[in-house]
């Protein structure tokens, strides 16, 4: 089900970057819940802010709600792909460019939208914002809040990746499962689902692995709290009431304002500069999508 | 659904660490293969290996086979828990162990099976091993070879933790699945569902949040394959042939050969010396898992 | 999952009747597949013939196609409900009517879209009809035919139900699973699952049960086919080749055009004369749901 | 999943009729709940009564339980086959009974357990009838029961099948789920899931069919309730408060005392007198599994 996130809460996304829309449907949000419509937008446009393809992206709600109130039934939304200049990529129909999933995708389908990376491009990630803000509103004690670190400055002509940290606040002691169903490897799954992630780590993370014992351990207050968060808020997958903290990294934008060898589907290479209009840095947009799956993991351990 | 993992290759895992025994049943292997159990058994030896709590391990296998061949039905298995020493736990009955889940499956349950562990116990990763060792034998064109590095040396009064780096090879290029479902996300998922596991990262993960694009991107080889492997063997959510390489962090082992302050559910805290028999250094034991987990993941595309 | 239907073919369907619009996203579609658009069109104008609420129902494809080819990606699609006239129900807003579940949503979720059923209403079976059109295209070996019987002539006055009989050929044997994943069990679902069906049967049905075995038993021909079919061509939840014969039996149009006594919130009855447009017969595009509901059935044992 | 039923209430069933042992592990019973081990002992020797085939098919609990209480953990159980006569199936190996699923577990798997119908005996339902006693305690307030009606005699020379008219008080309204998760949809499936199975049907069935809609439609009591039953308690998918009525219809025992031709693997017939110990009526026992599998469904649901 690799369109669909969550089983409680469970969000099917649709939609390929240059085609004609992007969406979602909700199933499983409660019934009798006022939405904040406006809000959710607000969260959209903060993804979209600094991107260099500015579409409007307005969010037309077709289902699961009345006077934006929840029915219970599922919450169907589109957004339509208003600036796609799909001539951009009249020249890669045949190549396969470095870096990007164009490849493997080709391998997997036999075929594909080379329009713009269809299902791989970030653009998809609109539909996952929208749905996170949805899931955001049925967790109003729950506060997410993701912060990006840039490692340099991009230049003109490369670009850059980074990290971004996460840290939840308001969820209580004993939201998890054991085994597969921790609620960090949910997080996990969750955050290196997102384009270019490439590692997670909860608390204190790799830096753990070279503590000793009691170093690590985190040391009890009367309270049930601990007087240090080495573990990241989350023992033996479920929540200890301490805030969730973990951090993502992201590799750099992959499309390089610089020409770069592609590989032809005959075998041969070839050197093309792509057009397309790209981010040298995409950090700050993609901590607005790691707060979103943050939301779309917790709702599902939450109802 | 925690305690089962995978959905065309499905295991369903049981078993408290001081019950009667641990098991599973998988449901969804192909009929007609003849399975070695020897070397099943002889993997299930491996994880042993240098654990205080020596166990036999004897796998029993109830259902699923004949003659050692899969029928295609559920193949149930079971692993007596004999040298059990619940007695070691009872001064634990009131007490939360710093470090441990003792504290958060009483949050979630409300009760709790305080004779070590139960299912939070690393025990619990026999059935594991099992599933794992059945899987890999579907797969004999794949090879996957998990490595533990010791960032120091342990000391008597102390443990430690450390990095498992796992490199799987023979895995075609197409497999895999976009968004949810990706191959880099299920394994993230798989890892981080193995106890003390704390971090994970694909290919140069963090280090590749400080690299720039034209550093950091794979060129192309005419056959398909790459210069470099900083992605890690996954692209867009898809293997593309190249060796998948990834990393798991491990927290040090939370039982301390040391007096350790508990939080006694009444709320004070009480100073205990833990007698249970646990390990300093487990990530060798971390490392057969990660190998399992690597095969329970892997089986599911490829089926 | 009650909106989803299918798992390795998976239709989501959204949509209130008297909202803005039904739809739904297909995920699983293989990928490479011209469909034929017109052919789904005229499946769907199929259903609409005699419906009272005539609607254009013209099918926008938002995803997963591109120049009708499929990309492997999910397919979703809306359709407009156009003919709404919410003010119908205008007077049924705080009453249930008799036979309909508008007392059972409300029971359940606390309020309801009194308008036309919502999600309860027929309406929503545009999207199986859809999904199910597309389902039949990747089994063109197959073919489904299903076929009302009227049991008596409606009046003006009182409404009539009726018995959709389905035949199904060029199912290969050993299509099916065991246990709970049965054929037969799914198909009994997927008919279930259509508003006002109320019975099922395989191949003789509730007649099988008063035959003696001897009279029951399919006698073999050499080539593995039988003499007779009472077992309706699957057997251990596993087709045996024959045609695959099930019927759906279907309780009454239940908004009848006579005054009834409603059940008012508070407690009181009420007696109400509905104005809603309803049909006094549906049996005939109940058939053709029920093709649909089959397709989407068996395209997930096909794949 | 073929071999797990339910979402909430996980029951993955495991065990060949004349192999070591057949079982199940249930995931999702909640913690804290004191089985009664001796009443789910005694369903299970319901079940038994009158089989011809006399085990003493006593329970091991392998998991999940401490001094009966439940951990919320998985619940492992194994009931050893004692009196398998495989010997018995000798003559069978290359041979496809009629009425049997020999052939089309053949078909789809490529080879078989032709030792007793391996899966698809009656064998397995022991393991549903303990896990549908698990659940039954969950629900005290629910009370299921189901009668056979055997419709002829059978004679020393033939077998008979029959009816199962089931009947469950104290579900209250609002239990159930629109669309594909109707509750009337996953009774059918759960019904006929069960082997014999052959037709099934809610209150007035396939004789609502033939009614007008004004004769059909349950009139409301001031409460709530209806003066009649027509629907069977279930409308648009959600129980509404009255008693949930059902039929199941079973096809006679398909192995019948009299010689039967059999076709060989090699495609020519062969006449074979069974000497299995089978049952000439199955129908008592059947409604034992009636009311396991209708907990099993409904717990899904009440959880």
């Amino acid at each position: 089900m690799s369109n669909t996130y969550g089983d409680k809460f469970r969000v099917t996304t649709y939609g390929e970057s240059h085609g004609p829309a992007v969406g979602a449907v909700i199933d499983g949000c409660p019934a009798g819940v006022s939405l904040d419509l406006e809000a959710i937008a607000a969260t959209l446009a903060r993804r979209r802010h600094g991107a260099p393809r500015q579409e409007e992206d307005s969010i037309e709600w077709l289902s699961g709600l009345r006077d934006g109130i929840t029915l219970g039934t599922p919450i169907a939304f589109v957004i339509r792909n208003n600036n796609t200049r799909p001539e951009d990529y009249a020249p890669l129909e045949h190549l396969f460019r470095p870096g990007h999933a164009d490849y493997t995708y080709y391998m997997k389908y036999g075929l594909r939208d080379h329009r713009g990376g269809g299902r791989s491009s970030a653009r998809e990630t609109v539909a996952r914002v929208v749905a996170g803000a949805v899931a955001m509103q049925l967790m109003p004690e729950v506060e997410i809040e993701a912060k990006s670190q840039k490692p340099k400055e991009e230049s003109p002509n490369d670009t850059i990746g980074g990290v971004v940290s996460c840290r939840v606040t308001g969820v209580p002691a004993g939201i998890g499962e054991p085994l597969f169903g921790k609620l960090n490897a949910s997080l996990a799954a969750a955050m290196m689902s997102i384009p270019s992630a490439i590692g997670f780590e909860m608390g204190s993370g790799f830096k753990a692995a070279e503590m000793s014992g009691s170093e690590y351990i985190d040391r009890w207050n009367n309270d049930g709290s601990t007087k240090t968060n080495h573990c990241g808020g989350i023992q033996g997958g479920i929540s200890n009431g301490m805030p969730i903290e973990f951090r993502v990294a992201f590799h750099p934008v992959v499309s390089i304002p610089q020409p770069v060898e592609c590989l032809h589907e005959d075998g041969h290479l070839e050197t093309v500069n792509i057009d397309g209009r790209h981010d040298h840095y995409h950090i700050e947009r993609a901590a607005v999508v790691v707060e979103a799956m943050t939301a779309l993991c917790l709702i599902n351990y939450m109802l």
